[in-house]
């Protein structure tokens, strides 16, 4: 057996965290596209079709030792992957290695112990999901440590759904339900303020579910900072961004209608142009 | 709408703890009463009627920030506030205040974010309880630092109830079932005793539910001591006490007769004389 | 009443994690042979009698304060033993008394304050089980701190159970289930390695369940190593030992035959011939 596909990762926190939070929003099945120029990618809805994770871990996040021939596709039970993850030990590293004659993705572990899990692959979803980066916005945020999580657990105690406002100065998460309310104002421009509006075409208001945005707690809790993009009537889009080399992107429709018409069935219009992410989708169906 | 009520708590740590204590006592609707005189206190029964919660938040503890034009009473989810508080960050200030013609109370939370939940109001119960303080004793003793939560947590694996004896120079909580024994044996005059007993009249005994005393274990670990005060015959009277101006009484009926026949069929009898504390109760039907 | 039976309890720390092990691994009734020589002994099996404990707690661990004047057989129920001694603080002692005309165990904590629990005693079980130091073995090797709770986490993703296999230098645990696995190769002469082999004759394999395993991960973690003996046809054998008096001892039936075939119908060839263990099983019926 030739060696085809060969990824070693010594930074685990990070990496972990990562696909933990994408194993959330997944529940099961993941497909991972993994090739030599843009390295481990994935693009998958989440079961209800109301989000969709877009995942990058570039090449350089494995400093070099990243081993690939040629476009992978790589499908597994997300959950599983979870598990294996979380028997990363601290001063393990881990090696990925995929088993294309045996269907089998191995990870092992290396530290005092040499330890290997295997996992079977399954058929890999063909279904090409659109670029969220190419979405068009009118609304560009910053939200700074740990807000959005803050405001996800304020909104989570009435429950329902979030409301997300902007204009030129101003940001307001809110969620009301049953006479109970919760309003979260956000002053852009005042200092230590916090979140920064970087661009505000007129006023935009959706309402997203909450349990959606549950599911990004661990991983808002991981970054620095988020940046959101949005307007009345596209999905919101969540951009984390690691400078080691790791982009967790994060689609989550309005609540009506939902993302799959959205995105699916979205007009040419609701992307720009410049859109070129499907440079390997050529050997699709 | 002219502000009549606004409250602003700078030391949210103790407020939220005495509050999460009589939400966990009373489970659903609580009743405060708010006047200019004596701050923000609450006088209610658990739903069982076994034990009564008397709290009260002087003036004082709110530094000044206690703007009140005439006594109002507030009735709300126990629940709803319990989770309201849990969002309070460490340095974040709460500003309560009422909005009587819509009917709601406005918690806000100001730090970094302004962030404002909302409550409705419910129909404010109005019996009235006669005043814990005022209730006749013969045994009064001081509890230490967490000592109370060790005997409830003793007696709790032993289960069903505890059993209080006091005389001159001990006390003794114990609990039995099914052969099984837990006993705890105070010498009140030793070094370093866990209790001190003020008063002791005769020797007494009465039996109480664990589960209502469970409910207290949040709060007893909040207070460096406890008041408590007994006899065989009238419920059991715990008192907190906090130099910056809060008092959380606890009274809890004997396991026979029940608390509602000891305290609203209670004879004259059973209290002093010199209660005053119904100065405001002149509104009431 | 003549006191007979006295044990006191500095080190309480070791003492309660072996037998909350122990009584993790027994669910309910556990029989102690306490006796002058030989301490506080334990040799019960668990409930579906696949697993052995046998705990032995010399008269040395209680530094002199062992008084007992003959042999007593006292049982009684595990779960409640696990809770009292939960109930322990880090300044306290505990004195264990029989009370053998009221057929009690008295457990006394003495700190701040003095609590008493006590417990009834079960009809204490007959049966004699075979002393597992003296089971033939093929294999003999020492896994190092936490190593084994380590493999038992790893499995526990997997499920079914543990496959473990030795021969001159190397052991592999491993486990797979609906096409996933995990294999943990030790090489047990590398330096800094997880275990290390003492006798290893021929190559040995067997199966276990790792729900019995997983009982074991709270001794595990007590202990700085574990004393590892097997075979492929006869029980599995862990020691826990520690120098201050206590050893931990836990048979493991492999898979098929069950522990019951291999213990109790055992032919004399699967023990050494030098047991005596069973001196003070004379009174017994």
């Amino acid at each position: 057996m030739k060696m085809t596909l060969e990824i070693k990762v010594d930074d685990l926190d990070l990496f972990t965290k990562v696909l933990n939070a994408t194993a959330t929003v997944l529940e099961d099945e993941g497909t991972f596209v993994v090739n030599p120029k843009d390295g481990m990618t994935l693009r998958n809805m989440d079961k209800p079709r109301f989000a969709m994770v877009d995942l990058k871990i570039k090449p350089e996040y494995f400093h070099g030792d990243f081993k690939c021939d040629k476009e992978y596709k790589i499908s597994i039970q997300m959950q599983d992957l979870k598990k294996i993850l979380q028997r990363g030990g601290k001063e393990d590293s881990l090696t990925i290695t995929l088993d294309e004659e045996k269907n089998l993705l191995k990870f092992t572990f290396e530290g005092r112990v040499k330890r290997q899990f295997i996992l079977p692959l399954s058929e890999p979803e063909e279904s090409t999901l659109p670029d969220p980066n190419a979405l068009k916005y009118d609304i560009k945020a910053v939200l700074f440590s740990g807000s959005l999580t803050d405001f996800i657990k304020d909104a989570s105690i009435i429950g329902g759904s979030i409301n997300l406002y902007a204009e030129a100065n101003k940001m307001i998460f809110s969620s009301s339900q049953d006479n109970r309310e919760v309003k979260i104002e956000i002053d852009t421009q005042s200092e230590n303020s916090a979140a920064k509006l970087i661009e505000a075409e007129g006023t935009h208001e959706a309402l997203y579910s909450i349990d959606s945005f549950k599911n990004l707690i661990l991983v808002d809790q991981a970054f620095s900072e988020v940046q959101l993009t949005f307007t009345s009537v596209r999905p919101l889009h969540l951009l984390y961004t690691d400078a080691r080399g790791i982009e967790l992107g994060y689609l989550l429709a309005p609540m009506q209608p939902d993302l799959d018409d959205e995105l699916e069935g979205a007009s040419s219009d609701d992307y720009d142009d410049d859109e070129d992410d499907d440079e390997y989708d050529d050997e699709e169906d």
